[in-house]
């Protein structure tokens, strides 16, 4: 008998349409919602779903300022459904699947270091390598995100591919993950036991935001050497933004770091270019079913 | 003293910002406003503007249809900026710059087969062989777009660039391009003659829409052997959507075509998948200034 943490994970949701115009989760949730037998998995009830229907709608990110209550009718609407959040009752996983205009592949979200049912099937899904893991942890983060209203909230961002139009290629990626993904549960739910293990993780750490003047407008892109280049090292004094009037900036952090969300479409108006990580290598237990 | 065609070329205008979101041709005309050293040429008057304020502050392709009346009022203050369309005192020249999502290089569009003095622009913009004409010959396009108040309008579309995104190649191969079209400007307004010539451009077909259910949702994407093929010759039995459940439906056409606007974002709402063209060798007769 292993010196496992027992858990169960019997009840699944797969969110999509969190951003209205990021296609790929739409269009996957929507096709399951008509036909559920690619994501059905002995022992778990997994339930696709929409969660901002008016965005989707308009294939926008989010529902205008104006309206802004229907987005907190809908989040109360969510942990009702699927939580209450830290209640026993809450959903035991839920995929929010997204998709960004940077060129990060597949990457899987996570909000603790310390949930190791998710630090687990983290493990398992890097059977395929294309994968890598995005910590984001941090303690406002996890009352931001609807996904957090489970146990073990798991994002799942693919790109590039613009906002408002689906690309086949990502389309075809989010689907094999979350293939393997439930295919982790269905094991999870047949009892198989997890041993313990190591999960290399890139912990988010900086938000750079782009360079701007006086009045707040932006001066420079991201260089032609960051851009596209998400996951690789970037080293201080590396080539980071280019001004208009073609000046280089320079990197100037104190060590190398792993930027991501490099120039993504949604993160000008939250002032961020990129954000820096580390790599770090985390602890798993093993688990098994309770 | 040769057979030419007599025109003039003085006055100038660069627009940015038609659609709000698509960020290079913002970013270009904005910077020249501040400083316009770039875009000096001897003999013309070249004036920087941005087209769609409200649109491009909120970083939207268009306003809201609520506030359509603030575009049919911006599109008659450029009509009496820029125009009277077809009067003697419209703008000679009007470049519209435009970003797309998808994989069009450098792509120059024109209104008429029969405007030779675009037809030698593009000869000489084509000594730099990165850039293709796309023809868009429709006798009521010619009222839809703004930059159609001017006696030679040019449409120039660089891609792929999603939207709300700023890369820097891209920017770059659009501030090129306008360096070699204001060149032009400058050598015709010197009095250099240009002779006769010819010029491969790719005249639009037809519009082919994604597949639908009856509800009007799209079943298909752009099959993956025709992502980012924009421009490569698609024919009758090769891929061209592939179903959400996996099957492939090929192009059904009688003859060679060339698709372009390949899964462009903003066209999903005007239910166009892509465009075909034709290719086409237009003569352009000899020009020199009037």
């Amino acid at each position: 008998v292993c010196n496992c943490v027992a858990l169960e994970a019997r009840r699944v949701a797969i969110f999509g349409g969190t951003h209205g115009n990021e296609m790929s989760g739409v269009a996957l949730v929507n096709l399951w919602i008509k036909n559920g037998a690619d994501i059905q998995r002995r022992g778990a009830d997994i339930k696709p779903f929409i969660t901002n229907p008016r965005a989707v709608e308009k294939c926008v990110r989010y529902e205008h300022a104006h309206e802004f209550p229907y987005e907190v009718r809908r989040a109360q609407e969510i942990n009702r459904m699927f939580g209450p959040k830290g209640s026993p009752e809450a959903y035991d996983v839920i995929f929010d699947l997204h998709n960004t205009t940077s060129n990060m592949g597949c990457t899987l979200i996570l909000e603790s270091s310390k949930d190791h049912f998710n630090l687990q099937m983290m493990n398992y899904i890097k059977v395929i390598p294309i994968c890598l893991v995005l910590l984001n942890e941090h303690p406002l983060l996890k009352y931001s995100t609807s996904r957090s209203v489970a146990k073990h909230p798991v994002g799942l961002e693919v790109g590039p591919q613009p906002q408002g139009v689906l690309r086949s290629n990502i389309f075809e990626a989010m689907r094999v993950i979350l293939k393997h993904a439930l295919d982790f549960i269905e094991l999870f739910n047949e009892g198989m036991e997890f041993p313990p293990c190591t999960v290399e993780v890139f912990r988010v750490s900086e938000r750079i935001d782009y360079p701007r003047d006086a009045n707040g407008n932006i001066i420079a892109m991201v260089h032609p050497n960051l851009q596209d280049c998400d996951w690789e090292p970037l080293n201080p004094g590396d080539p980071m933004f280019q001004t208009f009037d073609g000046k280089t900036i320079p990197y100037q952090g104190s060590c190398t770091v792993y930027p991501t969300f490099i120039n993504e479409a949604a993160y000008y108006e939250k002032q961020q270019a990129f954000v820096t990580t580390r790599r770090e290598t985390l602890a798993a237990s093993g688990i098994r079913k309770a």
